[in-house]
């Protein structure tokens, strides 16, 4: 398992280390032959430029990291996926990082920086509650991505693309107010959440206050938070609960697809049929909503769209070609058989 | 955005560059008053200590990687979450690299090996079929974790930890079997698959030949190779094929819970019921079985117990306490209501 260095390779050749350099450089001054010779030795012997060294010489690092809360969200898999082949195909290095629930992301952030040379972040997920002031101690360009910022970040300065969490949370609810239905329990965030789950949850508010109907707190469900955020567990107990107690409703917004779910295994497993018991409505556009029986009516986000453009703007920022860029894209509203007319 | 160092910090706040370090590193030989005065400039300025600096000055990286072959398999999500923690809790640091489908998965962990002068590694999914002497080129300690290997690699000197794909597959086929049921239909993977999917393979082949049961070729169907491998979309596609080719079939084993419920959806959505017209079991133990509409039956994993025993060996092998290990846990045939005796 030792591992061999280019003093090595120059040895078993018989030739100097710059003639072996050459070799794997592909520099013009070494004949074909000589080449062939020692690229067949470095092959048969594993050999592996040490590209730590290669690095110190440049001086540019070229890495972004994606810093991401909320690693198990399905959601995040897909955007990974993108960011990954995005980042790539600009020839930069690219750094998944988990940041844990009670850490700090831009104390985590710039450490990264420091430690591995970054040229930009993106944050994905999670939600920013920093001062202005801390923000602005962010040592290299970066965006925020789908990450929650209530509307008292409005007046800060930075990068972000996202949907419109309010617009399209209203619009679900508009549209389950449009079928007929007045009893519309919303399984939210807790009432704490100053970020996504709150702008889902103030959409949900005037939604029905334009259709005149009164906000209902037994129709109100904050997920549990001793389980697992946003998951299918969550909405299935909070469901579950509100089977339980005997409280009237005949459709629910889960503001995750995840949570639609486990709302739609309690209801089934109840005996309630869906729709025609009780509508469901999910949130994200996960492939699972569709899969489900049956398939959930749900907001699906632009996934590849958000990602493309949090990478085009990052790149813009470090190549000094644009100032802060806020961007919205607008979801779908995908109706599927999990939502009726009331009966 | 600049960046403060250490001798910025010393300057404002009028001291030398050795009282800063030590206010830092909570040396004793400062006074309290001196420290909280210093800290609070730190804290101000957001200084960050320089850790590249402080590693280099380390002989030891303490860096473990788990190469992930196969990311977007939500089986995988949850077991990265346990390696982290687990690694962390050893007081090493956690790298988590995506190997490419057509990467060298020995390469890829090699250039790692050097670049980030790595104690030790985790190969998650995929499979393996390298040569015995291509694998002895790894220059650190390793553990194949849930890594598909067919018997040829049994005389391989090698630290493996993962359940027996065969059996537990024959398990789950001698279960439907047992229910009276005949034409059971495989969701496989390519029969060129010399992993995980042949093993799962085999055992089905095994049950049904101990059952007296005849292969029928139009049963044995492998996933397309042009969708995502193991996928919700690749179970719908295969089991809408079988459906508009009307083969005839009463139970169909997809080897993952994901392709299990993409199977679902078409048989429900062809208007046949689960399990009374046709039983469906799948295999991993995801949670997103249990919340489907009917509950699927399934070979639950012990996921916990492989990440932790793999955590285990890999520290074992880092302090020279063990040789390799081959380790096989027993997995839990789940019985649920999508499965029920031949009508």
């Amino acid at each position: 398992m030792a591992s061999l260095t280019i003093i090595d390779i120059a040895k078993i050749c018989g030739v100097g280390v710059t003639t072996v350099s050459r070799a794997i450089n592909n520099h013009p001054d070494i004949s074909e032959e000589t080449k062939a010779m020692i690229m067949k030795v470095v092959k048969e012997n594993n050999y592996v430029p040490n590209n730590s060294a290669r690095n110190l010489k440049r001086t540019d690092s070229k890495t972004i990291a994606v810093l991401i809360k909320g690693m198990n969200n399905p959601f995040f898999i897909k955007m990974i996926d993108l960011f990954e082949k995005g980042i790539q195909k600009k020839k930069y290095s690219f750094i998944l990082h988990r940041v844990d629930e009670h850490q700090d992301e831009i104390d985590v952030a710039n450490e990264l920086v420091k430690e591995k040379k970054l040229k930009g972040i993106i944050f994905l997920g999670g939600y920013l509650s920093h001062s202005k002031e801390k923000l602005e101690q962010l040592m290299v360009p970066y965006v925020l991505c789908t990450v929650g910022l209530s509307s008292e970040f409005d007046n800060y300065n930075y990068s972000y693309v996202s949907i419109d969490d309010y617009a399209e949370s209203y619009k679900m609810v508009d549209y389950l107010c449009k079928l007929g239905h007045k009893r519309i329990a919303i399984i939210s965030a807790s009432m704490r959440d100053r970020s996504i789950g709150q702008l889902r949850y103030l959409g949900y508010k005037q939604a029905l206050e334009d259709h005149g109907i009164a906000l209902d707190e037994q129709l109100i469900r904050p997920m549990k938070e001793h389980l697992e955020s946003y998951s299918m567990e969550n909405g299935y107990a909070v469901t579950k609960e509100m089977i339980d107690e005997g409280v009237e409703f005949t459709a629910i917004f889960a503001i995750s697809d995840s949570m639609a779910i486990g709302a739609s295994k309690a209801l089934l497993e109840a005996g309630r049929m869906i729709p025609d018991h009780c509508s469901v409505a999910g949130f994200d556009g996960l492939d699972m909503a569709y899969y489900y029986h049956p398939s959930i009516t749900t907001i699906k986000q632009p996934i590849s769209e958000i990602a493309e453009e949090a990478i085009r703007i990052l790149f813009d920022l470090i190549h000094k070609k644009t100032t802060h860029v806020q961007k919205k894209f607008p979801a779908e509203l995908i109706e599927r058989a999990s939502t009726g007319t009331m009966k």
